[in-house]
């Protein structure tokens, strides 16, 4: 890129694009080759796989289709390295992406290389609006996948009994702030991505309009202390806390805790990025599945809040928090906010909804094999909100809306309760006519 | 019953309690003593057993904490037909409810006799609210259970190549009415069971505001010919058209039609409760899973109405249509309705809406164990709404809400296609900031 | 049969073949309509299965092939009463077997006259020797299946929490004779049933020559007591008294004590075919599978008997001890028996030996269909040898072969020990160059 | 190892076992680190376990108890790399071996040169014959994990569509001598290890007498072009030739031809160590399992040897053939032997037997933890004789008794067919009396 006119023409976007492509390696870089590989389930990808899939995802969608002169890294990729877009093409098996040694660390490396110049040029050269919104496309996809890196490697390391530590963390020491109920109004609320707003999924499309009856949200989320309660008041013994799937899985996974954690008797403890560890009781609970978030509120006589009343109550805060930016990789301790404003709403753990992941109304998917992106995953799925430890705070807005299978809970997922005001209840629900 | 005074205290209940009864076992007369045993998946029950739990529930819920002299018939009988109330026991494992060849089938009837007997002295001499309240959940409990007694033995029986005949039936030679669209405004609608509009369940409540954007209902539900050229279209094999979860239980499942439907080259066949037959192309189809409705309405360019947009448009219509009451056990030819008014929105087959079973603002499930009747189930189910031509058409109304996992299809489930009008969305779903 | 000539030309057989059908309907007798039609599990059958298909083994390879005029009584059932003789079709699969409620119990009795019916008039006039032999064969069939109709009612039955009582039936006031040592000389001794010697099955034949070292055999096999004392030692615990195989099953199984047993802090019970009552401990223990016996064997630092040592120590006794013909469907303590003779080589328990069940040297199967009567399972499984109380006298030889995969336990499979003399040993097993 | 007087005192032995744990690297040389962590089902193990796991033998079973000043490199490795051994303690699951991305490759090979470095000195000081026998097993056991580590790597590549080369290789151009036929007389034979012979597993322990009827061999294995004229007969399709738990591997697998075979319409292909190749249809065919290798010998009117007619044929041969030892890691096209002698009995494929893998009549297993070597295992699987091209010549003997489960085929396993000479049948199997 030595040639005196190759600045790029939207120098935001392309400076953007090198700093995410970067930082997936700086990712990497605690991690040994021989980590590199691991996937210790289905749902969860090698951290070198997720450095292929994301180049991948450039090279198909961006260059192949727009520079006739690019030659493909290898061919073969384009099969090895599709996650799930039907109209590409078929995918290598997602359960055996670890039995890909081949190509190796190196090549990836270089394959991205060479696909980071291709880009750098093109977007020297080509300002066209849908290239860009590819770019901003292929970015926060990048940046989903830097999340999934960080919480794929931290569920394959959890098999290793020799803790492995991908980088050393002090403690906090810190409290959270007092629980307490922040009130919402309700009414006819907008929510979803406007127009013009800045980037946005499709799925966050389009903005349209909701009622809400009167709510309150508590202010911060729920924190281990309070799970340990939960645990110790026989949580994970007593049907009537659960939905009944809930109670299935209960059952079959002998689930006794939140991932990770152990409690053998001894002062509790759990693994995390930073190895084997005590657990900070007055961090936010994290790896929760949506059956345990729900089980924990019913204990509280609570409930959690829709996805719609999260994203009226945290439209008007700015998008902070503790992100993957600030290099823990762990959630922290809730700081008191302001004055009536809920903490946390932003970073350290998503927020399990009440609502499932469905289309708002007069969704369209986009055109072509990036409208497998979202859309056909609407089903069985719960909406998380806020981002985690591990998200990139940019790639983070209110609109937001991450969805997991209610069973999962290798994220950094947590819990805020929510409560209904002035419930508008009948007499007896079975009255008799 | 010898009594001079035992008038029932509320005669419309006990006769009602009488008949519904009565009907439990005039829906088993076709059946032979061997047919009484069947159940050919868990998710099925023999008709045997839907005859002892519909009696259990009575025995358990009113007459052991209400009659203190009464004698339960067997007190091993708690444990084998608890269906799934934590709140009363562990339950006998559902897999295995074919393995109880006792109590005989004999037995099952004395026992009948026994309960039915103990409840209409009860109801001669009680009329406490909350007793008739507990008789009206258990009529209708049974009234759901008469319809999965037929569902059930129609799964049960398609599996044995001799294609039983439950009972005989002529084809109607009728054609349905040409498909049209129906327009509603939509805004800030009330949805919900009112109080004192007679029985509903807890989970249709509480009635509450939701906001509608303008839509449009199909004025009749998808006929069998308009599936069949889904499928001849390459329905099954096109992913595109799929949820992804669904695209997953097409592979696995190796579906290629609806469940019970043979398209060998001939003429395409089905199986029913009267045998298997010729497919009638102008009746609704029926036997879909959500995945199956939902691929059908993309391939249409459509989707599938909420359940709020399904209730409001059927709220001020009558509950008619083909119900269990009309002794067919198979969805009938729509007829023309009323100008302006969608045909078949009740009886003849249930139709999948694009909503979640997820509690209603406000909802609390009931006390005690009956509370677990409706509310644990509210994770990873989808509403169906209208009844089928298996359902009692006194059981129905707007407001009723049924439930199924997304891949299942022993139900007479059918689809009606819904589409969005003047769609608020803005210009590109990710467009760059 | 009206026509006045129609003795049977071989009275005998006939004779036979009439009472081996009439017992099978016998069997059937404590049996409600109800219980005809359990299958708890792929590897049993339900009593009316079992009827229908002895019934299907006469009219497919006899009254077919060999009576132009006779009309089959109904065609599809030919293919709903195949058990695993591809040679002859596509079978019905085997685990949904209780799902054919058609042809109902009466049907299957009228399809059993009228085969009987046929088959007596052909051996009235028909003596072909070949004929014959497939007439005894199909009656030792009939009794093979006579026995698991037992032992997959007991299966069955034993899921119902009810207990069911298919026979009552009285304790024995009875002591095992003590334990002793029999011993055997070996040497190069013949297996295998002889030519000439009466009905056997293929797998029995050639008769060939091994050669045996000397060996012991137990006087009996094992007791309910001395299996109660291994598990009292921790043998269900203990890996190094398991194979690797047999270990995996007790944690895969979480096996705690023999099939049928309850140790629940009180007296030992089981369930027996006369309801669940306590364990009678010098009965010989039943319903071990091939890794329990084995363990037990070894906990008593012993093994298990190969065919070859078993077949050589019966060879010369009586077809003696408890069979089904004593009516008592369940194992009886065992008499002392002549001096140097061991009891109980035959009836009351099948007896575990450490021999695969492989093809005799020279084997070679039946040809045509008749020829997957054994031959084809000869790989996985384990022989066991001298029938059960639950077999037929007349069916039981010293040369006769059972065999069953080593983890099934349903069958009345128990144990005897044997134990090599003078084990011709070198120094170390592993001794150095 | 700098005393003037650490001259081992058993020379041959010191230095063959420096030789055996250099070779186990050598393999490993063609790997890339990337490589060493794959595993692509539960029986195979990645390479870098293989490395670990026999340093773990050694230090287990040897430094530990035998060298109170040996500082184990890592305590917890005792539990991570304990294969089967319940004597010595709990075991990290198998299936997940490939998570162990920790301890990395380089900590692997500090920890084989510590221990290497430890073996030294103590040979140098202790000649006590139990050490020698260790010492010897040990190194017996990296020759097996040597043959694993080839078979295993070769598996987890194949599921790698760039189809890695481990190393290139050229095709040979030979052809098969002819097949014929060589005669055996039988009788009182011998097999087993003799004492004092050399090492042997305790497995071929004690030698003893067997009856052999008279037999023939094939004169070499089944060759590609033999098999592929099976396939093209229908060999997949016909249940007539198959045991019947083979014919339900077949339809559960999809099986349609050998492990590693492409027959997609153009020339044969297979995956082969050195690449997908063009198959050489003159190599004996190898990655069958036990099934397949049974319905070939059917389809050719034939059958397996057992395995102590395959050792009596054995007995007398050189140990010479296609071993590990040619670096070509591919079975060779078999030359002519000397006349009656059947040609590669050693090397290239090894042969399934029609024998179960069943103790030795007077087998006793070593005393301890070593014990569990062999003696667990003898359930459920088949002998198989000779050794392949991924063995060590110096591991293989004609007594040598490897075995496997009857459905896997990742070792190089062919087929060489028998038939029994002058069968001693009687007339028909089931002659009537």
């Amino acid at each position: 890129m030595s040639q005196p006119d190759s600045q790029p023409r939207n120098p935001g976007l392309a400076e953007r694009l090198a700093d995410t492509r970067r930082f997936s390696e700086t990712l990497c870089a605690p991690l040994s080759v021989e980590d590199m590989g691991l996937q210790a389930c289905p749902e969860v990808s090698p951290p070198r796989w997720h450095l292929a899939h994301t180049t991948w995802f450039f090279e198909t969608f961006i260059l192949k289709p727009r520079c006739p002169d690019y030659p493909p890294f290898d061919e073969r990729f384009e099969y090895l390295f599709n996650s799930y877009y039907n109209g590409i093409g078929a995918q290598y098996p997602r359960p055996r992406r670890h039995l890909l040694s081949r190509p190796d660390t190196a090549t990836v490396y270089r394959w991205r290389a060479q696909v980071d110049e291709a880009l750098q040029e093109l977007l020297a050269r080509d300002d066209d609006p849908a290239l860009l919104a590819l770019v901003a496309l292929g970015i926060e996809h990048e940046r989903q996948h830097q999340e999934l890196l960080l919480t794929d490697i931290k569920h394959s390391f959890s098999y290793n009994p020799l803790w492995p530590v991908y980088q050393a963390r002090n403690d906090e020491d810190a409290r959270a702030p007092d629980f307490a109920w922040l009130n919402y109004e309700g009414g006819l609320v907008e929510i979803g991505a406007r127009p013009g707003d800045g980037f946005h999924f499709d799925n966050e499309t389009p903005r349209h309009r909701q009622w809400l009856e009167p709510f309150a949200l508590a202010s911060r989320p729920g924190t281990c202390a309070e799970y340990l309660a939960f645990i110790e008041d026989g949580g994970y013994r007593r049907p009537e806390l659960w939905l009944s799937d809930g109670w299935d899985w209960v059952r079959q996974a002998g689930a006794e805790a939140p991932l990770y954690w152990f409690l053998d008797g001894g002062a509790p403890e759990y693994y995390t990025l930073a190895g084997r560890r005590p657990i900070q009781l007055h961090e936010p609970v994290a790896h929760l599945n949506y059956y345990e978030a729900d089980a924990f509120a019913r204990w509280c006589g609570k409930r959690l809040p829709t996805e719609a009343e999260w994203e009226h109550a945290a439209a008007r805060l700015p998008v902070a928090g503790g992100f993957v930016d600030n290099h823990r990789f762990h959630p922290s301790v809730a700081r008191a906010g302001a004055p009536d404003t809920p903490a946390q709403m932003f970073g350290d753990v998503w927020e399990w909804t009440a609502s499932a992941y469905l289309p708002y109304p007069g969704f369209a998917p986009e055109e072509g094999a990036v409208g497998e992106y979202n859309g056909k995953f609407m089903s069985n799925q719960m909406v998380l909100r806020g981002g985690s430890c591990a998200s990139s705070r940019d790639h983070l807005r209110a609109s937001y809306r991450n969805f997991f299978y209610p069973h999962l809970r290798w994220q950094f997922s947590g819990v805020r309760l929510a409560q209904s005001m002035e419930a508008p209840r009948g007499p007896s629900p079975t009255a008799i006519a």
